[in-house]
């Protein structure tokens, strides 16, 4: 059995080659070549554990994430994840790999994808906001699949924004990267936005004006009391794009939007779409919405999985 | 995080400490001390993978089953598992072990427990029908918990039935051990008889004369299409023991019984009322029915972990 830890996650693959494995997981998404069962919550107290299998034609994998809310109090993560990769075959358990790390990653690069898909080729000013560790991932996989040049950084905590600056500009050494003093000057210089906050309030200025032209990937909210985009984006959009129709049910800026009629359930469409046309949308007005899904996880694993093996990348072990 | 392998996972734990390990986790489902989610299953094909997850006080835990049955023919076992232990404050993930070894050893011990309050202190005798891995195991429980001196083997294949033998000889020193001619010989020798099959029809005869005054424990049938015991059994028992309440659901062995009324519903007991009052039964006849279920698999895994600590057991790896 092969043990990938976080480190080791964060090195298999390129970020092209994450590009890639995300795309090939859209192409299964559309082609309807896997299995991907409701997820599984089983919760305690105030703690919640995930259980998340998903089976494609070689292997198949299971995502146990578990959510404890008062571990920031004592300075732990309040999210830890195992991923156990099987042989799809024999069922054999492959691989073990750090759940936290491969979910920062792979949401970083289907954030990517988003980007690749629903914004101009030659944007070359991009924005984040929300400086965690999803912003950090976020603000690389942009840099990789358009011409960025300047970066702008936004976070209610201003001292948060300089340490997530300065730790940025060491991984994007040609990127200006600049702080904002607020939101609004954010979204008038930057021609993709980048939100990645657990916000339960938009986190974007409700004014049509500023918005229309704008390039939007939402990351932050996964659940459907939370939501980063504002009511006035949605009259702006031609169609919605999401990583999986579930969005529809998980994220309060999907959910939300469509119960207050602010955009039809049709125009809700997944990126899979784009993908397998291999078409990129060229909309004047673009949000793309990612929740994640199990399909995305373990295409990733595998893919980690079998270049680990290649690269002799992690701790081989009897079980 | 700490990795046990099959082979640490088999020593780590004396069998005594084991079978206070699942005196524990009785007297836990006795006074509710525990959470446990309905097991997911999710099919794939002829392929099913069965996540089963269970909170207690300190820990919780995830034992992932995968059963593909055409695994014996390309020679591989048809059950691979892996158990994901946590901590139960943090939620961050602290071993991975060996699934098929904590199962097989774990229901040995849920064997042992069930002879030790079910069967006559000074039962001299047993027998074993069925020859695999659990036969094996609950030989060796059983030889523990009372002072067997004859021990009778019977399985359908005879060189099966003589190779076990010689292997279990070698842990057994002090055992007459013997290969019986049929399941009848075997009834009529033994005291305490174990089932380990995964027949769809009784391993013993249907003959009340014959059953009466034996003491029977079911290891094999873990599906309601699957049972080990005959009719004639039924009226004279006092009460069915079972490890947990699920198996009116999930075994032929009581789930037929009940729909034939061959027993009452109101008889079905678990067997966590005996271990809780300290008291083994003493009825002339009596079966013990074990199915399994995830607190036993977690309480066996906490005290493995813990104790693998302490003796310095085991791999550790940066995850």
């Amino acid at each position: 059995m092969l043990i990938l830890n976080q480190k080791e996650i964060w090195s298999v693959l390129s970020f092209e080659e994450a590009l890639t494995a995300m795309e090939e997981a859209f192409q299964l998404f559309e082609a309807g070549d896997f299995h991907m069962p409701d997820r599984m919550h089983a919760h305690h107290g105030d703690n919640t554990l995930l259980l998340m299998p998903c089976f494609t034609d070689q292997f198949f994998g299971t995502k146990l994430v578990s959510v404890n809310p008062e571990n920031p109090k004592k300075n732990l993560p309040s999210i830890y994840g195992s991923m156990i990769l099987n042989d799809g075959k024999s069922g054999e358990a492959l691989s073990l790999m750090n759940g936290a790390a491969l979910t920062a990653f792979r949401t970083g690069a289907v954030g990517g994808i988003g980007i690749k898909y629903t914004t101009p080729e030659n944007a070359d000013s991009a924005g984040i906001i929300g400086t965690g560790v999803q912003g950090f991932t976020q603000a690389l996989f942009a840099c990789r699949v358009r011409p960025i040049k300047k970066l702008y950084v936004f976070d209610m905590q201003q001292s948060k924004a300089n340490e997530f600056i300065s730790k940025l500009q060491k991984k994007l050494l040609d990127v200006n990267i600049k702080a904002c003093i607020n939101n609004r000057e954010l979204v008038e210089k930057s021609q993709i936005i980048i939100t990645a906050t657990t916000s339960k309030q938009a986190v974007i200025p409700d004014d049509a004006e500023l918005l229309k032209g704008k390039h939007f990937i939402g990351i932050g909210s996964y659940k459907p009391d939370m939501h980063e985009f504002p009511a006035q984006l949605y009259p702006l959009l031609n169609k919605l794009y999401v990583d999986t129709p579930f969005a529809k049910e998980e994220t309060g800026d999907v959910a939300t939007a469509l119960k207050e009629t602010l955009i039809d359930d049709s125009q809700v469409t997944p990126i899979s779409k784009l993908v397998t046309l291999g078409k990129p949308t060229n909309e004047s007005t673009s949000l793309f919405k990612s929740v994640g899904m199990a399909l995305l996880d373990v295409v990733m694993a595998q893919k980690m999985y079998t270049r680990a093996l290649e690269l002799n990348i992690g701790t081989k072990i009897k079980i």
